[in-house]
This record gives structure tokens, sequence and C-alpha cells, in this order.
């Protein structure tokens, strides 16, 4: 039972890595670069991509967003209202609702995403530490989202989210104050799980 | 496709809800009273459970903890620091990692888990607000822990989570002077997901 569990597992994962490549070509073709964003429930994914995008990026990069949710569209619209082109993806079809985003999900919403009038799509994720990590979706690279109001013991409890990424944002410090969150500790745990990954501090609500 | 990956998931989930009802009956035989704690990552499940622990519950109440976690043994050496029995189920083996317990995992746990000599066990979820809300696993009652740092929005988010469970804590409120949650609409989101639910508004951190 066992061994027929991880075989489908696996003919499941290498069917997903397939329709990754074939993403990951459609995004070359456009010269389009692609975040894959992770994090927790309420870790400030939203609110980051927001602070992100109200104001022009750099080198006049076009951004477009892909949004993943279980069900409802709360987050495509407060992106959609700075005027970035949002495309959006449920994961309820079926049953209880997928917990992650994988490649296929994504390869079905590539038609509404105007590949050929952005530089980078950044790709929200659906809130989960788990599940997420183990699906690539044809990223280039993988960003998440790490709130101080976790906890500093998170690293070690989901462990492959946080290996697999190449940038850990830290958010949410200005509450620090407030908690007893050992900011030392929870650095040295994300260097344990991901040795030399970058990290950077940061605040979505005080900027 | 689609047919079968819905007709695959339902078999699942019908095997599920069997174990569940043998895991049932073996608490029933010994008169332990069950709760499935659930939340996201972060939330303050293992704190509250300490803090509830630190004192004898009333009425000479027999704690038993069920910890299950994707990878490591944190939360269970907190909890048996307290002198509390628990049981550790990792659900890591085989590949990535399962973002949720099911009833055999719960199951492959129970002659660990001291039936005869107490009253409630506490089997403390995954963090992760999607899957383990779809795995009943023999529980009495469900009760999930909401950070008011996760936002007001996540009920309406990952609804299943909040329509399946009979009490929600609301954790973490002597931060909201730092935040910008509003807790009225929290909370009228909670209802309308589950009308009527029980909420409890507490602190893990201040008491």
């Amino acid at each position: 039972m066992h061994r027929v569990k991880v075989r489908i597992v696996e003919d499941a994962l290498d069917a997903n890595n397939t329709i990754a490549r074939a993403n990951r070509d459609d995004f070359d073709r456009h010269g389009v670069a692609v975040i894959n964003l992770m994090s927790a429930p309420g870790a400030g994914k939203t609110t980051l991509l927001e602070r992100a995008l109200a104001r022009p990026l750099g080198d006049g990069i076009r951004v477009g967003v892909l949004e993943g949710d279980v069900q409802g569209s709360y987050d495509a619209t407060r992106i959609a209202s700075l005027h970035v082109p949002v495309t959006q993806i449920n994961t309820d079809s079926g049953f209880g609702g997928e917990c992650h985003l994988d490649a296929n999900m994504v390869r079905s919403a590539l038609p509404s995403v105007p590949l050929a009038d952005i530089d980078l799509l950044v790709i929200e994720n659906v809130g989960n530490l788990v599940c997420p990590a183990e699906f690539r979706v044809g990223e280039d690279v993988r960003v998440m989202v790490a709130a101080v109001t976790e906890g500093e013991d998170k690293p070690l409890k989901y462990p492959l989210m946080y290996r697999t990424c190449e940038l850990v944002l830290i958010n949410k410090v200005d509450l620090l104050p407030h908690l007893e969150v050992d900011m030392e500790e929870l650095l040295a745990n994300i260097d344990d799980v991901n040795p030399g990954v970058e990290t950077m501090i940061v605040s979505a609500r005080t900027g």
C-alpha cells in the first residue's frame, strides 16, 4: 500500500514537472521572468505585493499577477485596483479545495495572462507552508514570506518550503517589540535548513 | 481525467471516514473525549495548549496529546515538559510531507497513546488551513485557532476549515492595538461562513 502510494505520488510529480517545463518554455518565449510567491495564510504576501506595485518598478518593468486561492477573488480585487493585469485561479473545483497551485492549474490560466505585455509575472500561491513547495509551476525563482508573528521555529517544522526558496522576506518586523520572538534564532533556523539563502527584513505595514 | 480524480478523492475520503469511525469506537470504549485542534502555522496552538495544561484541569480531567508535524518533535518536547503524555506523529515519510493528519496516521499512533489513563485527548494537527479540514480523525469536536495577525479575510478565503469547526479561538488579541485588523469584521466573516459558531477571544501570550 505504502509503495503504491509513493509510486502514484512520484508519477504525479513527474507529470507536474513536465507541465512546469512547458509553462517555462512559454514564459521564455515571451521573455517573462516568473516569481512563485509562497507563505503561510496571512503572512502578508498580498500586502507586500500591493506595496511593491503601488509605484512603477525601475526600468519600466511591466508586472502581471496570477492569484491562487481556494475560493474567492479578494486578493485579485486588491491588486486589480492598482491597474495591474490580474488573473484569478481558484483551486476549489472538484472537492474540498486544493491546498496549492500546480503546473497544470497555472497552464490552464495562461491564456488569460497577457504574456506579451508584461516582463514579470508574480504567481501568488495558496497560503500554506507544506504542499506549494512540492509543485514547481515553471517559475524562475521562489520567494517566501515568513511573518515574525509565526514564531522562530517554523523553518525547522516546515523545512521543504524554506529549503526550496531563493529569498525569504521576513515580514511584520514592526511587531517585534510586542512579541517574544527571537529574531536571531529565526535567522539561524532559516540558515540551518537553507544555508546562505538570501533574507530581507521588511514591514508591509510600516513600509 | 477530472472525473477519475474526483472518484479517487471520494474513495480516499470514504476510506478515511471508515478508519475515523474505528478510532472513534476505540475512544468511546475508553471513555476518552477527543479534540482535533487546527490552525495555520504559528497561530498559537501549542502555546495555548501549554497555557491550558500548565495547571490541572477541573474535575481531575487527565489529558493526553497527539502531536502532528511534518518533521521534528519540537512541540511534543514542549508539551512533555508539562508531564503530560505525548505521542508524536511525523507526516514526512514517503515523500515531501503530508500537510495534514488523516485517520490512518492517528490509528497507527494509537498503540502509543495511553487511552486507559486519560479522559481527554488533544490532537494537534499540522499547521494548515486547507487539508486538515477534509480529514476526520475520529474526534468529538473540532477547535481552530485563528490569530488576529492573519487578517480579517481568512474565513472567506479558507471557508471549509471555519465551517467544520465547533469553536474558534481568536488568539493574539494583545497585538490588536498594533495592527490594522478589524475585529468586528473578523467576527462577522466567521459568522458568515459558520453562522452561530462559538468564538472565544484569547491571548496565549498575556493569559
